[in-house]
């Protein structure tokens, strides 16, 4: 039974930008030498999301399109948070916790599961560029 | 310390149908021998969802329609998604990620914790009847 | 390789209430001497849920408002839930569902990771004062 632990970084991210990180983690998987167990991904950060969908042109346009829609960037000042920090950004923080932080896909023998059509990603929700540090535990034998 | 792994199948699902799954991951927990640790269930595919609810005949039909709500189903082509795949399901994928394809619940003396009125099921949002496969990983001793 | 539990007891929650319980979990940890690993929250019960927020007072009224746009508390009887059950909570029921009742957060180095600005939280979504049982459990080494 091992723990094994990494990091993913990502650079410059953009406002709802949707970053696939299914082979990063499936390359995390190979280094721990985990054959059966779980794989737990989580984003540091109130303003970002680890989510499941079929990475495809159309919906990393509809995912945005549909948060846009349930808490809607502006204006702004319709947040609280506004009211007090001012950073434009009560919008991202309310899409992050609605999303969540974390996710925990399978491993069997040595591969993430997931669909043939179903992707891991970091979603960015936040209004600046970010850099994004994104912590992977494994834990299997 | 163990890992167990094992499977759910599902046949013939059909859209926004919810299915309680809660003594199929207590059989696997007994299998298991696990005593003290998690579970973490998680379906493949980028339409299908793991959610928990009372499991009764109101929130059956309160789930579907607050999805109806959040994403409606038509106009199919108000999503990118549909544009290029002419599928009918940009609404299912924007929905499974709303929700997301994974939880992980507690073992304490062999048993599933869960709350009296509360269960653990799968949620199909595709079009079609689907066979799904659910996977289980039970980590502990 | 350790598991270690426990439990966080919350009393008397109110409707919407936003608890930050990052320093109980962190308590957690360093009482289970895990240094390498991860730690799940689990709430037993269909009306509350787990989330990951900037804990600030501009947000924990910001996160109660989006809910109230998208799953409104009134008319009670909009819900089916209700129907049968007459106990006014149905929105509770359909937002539990929605925001999900388990996190998953690693550890390194015997702490729990997490941004500056983000902390972990239970949310209490039902009508009515309650009294929670947070299930914890550790596992790593």
């Amino acid at each position: 039974m091992t723990v094994f632990h990494s990091e993913i970084q990502l650079r410059e991210t953009h406002e709802t930008e949707i970053i696939d990180i299914t082979s990063e983690i499936q390359r995390e998987i190979a280094r721990s030498g985990v054959k059966d167990g779980i794989v737990s991904i989580f984003v540091a950060g109130s303003t970002g999301a680890i989510i499941s969908l079929e990475y495809e042109p159309g919906l990393i346009k509809d995912i945005p399109a549909l948060l846009e829609q349930l808490a809607p960037k502006y204006p702004a000042n319709n947040y609280f948070h506004e009211q007090t920090w001012h950073d434009g950004n009560g919008h991202s923080h309310v899409r992050a916790s609605l999303l969540g932080p974390s996710m925990t896909v399978p491993i069997r023998q040595g591969q993430l599961i997931h669909g043939t059509w179903q992707q891991i990603a970091f979603m960015e929700l936040d209004i600046k560029s970010r850099k994004r540090r994104l912590f992977i535990t494994i834990i299997g034998e």
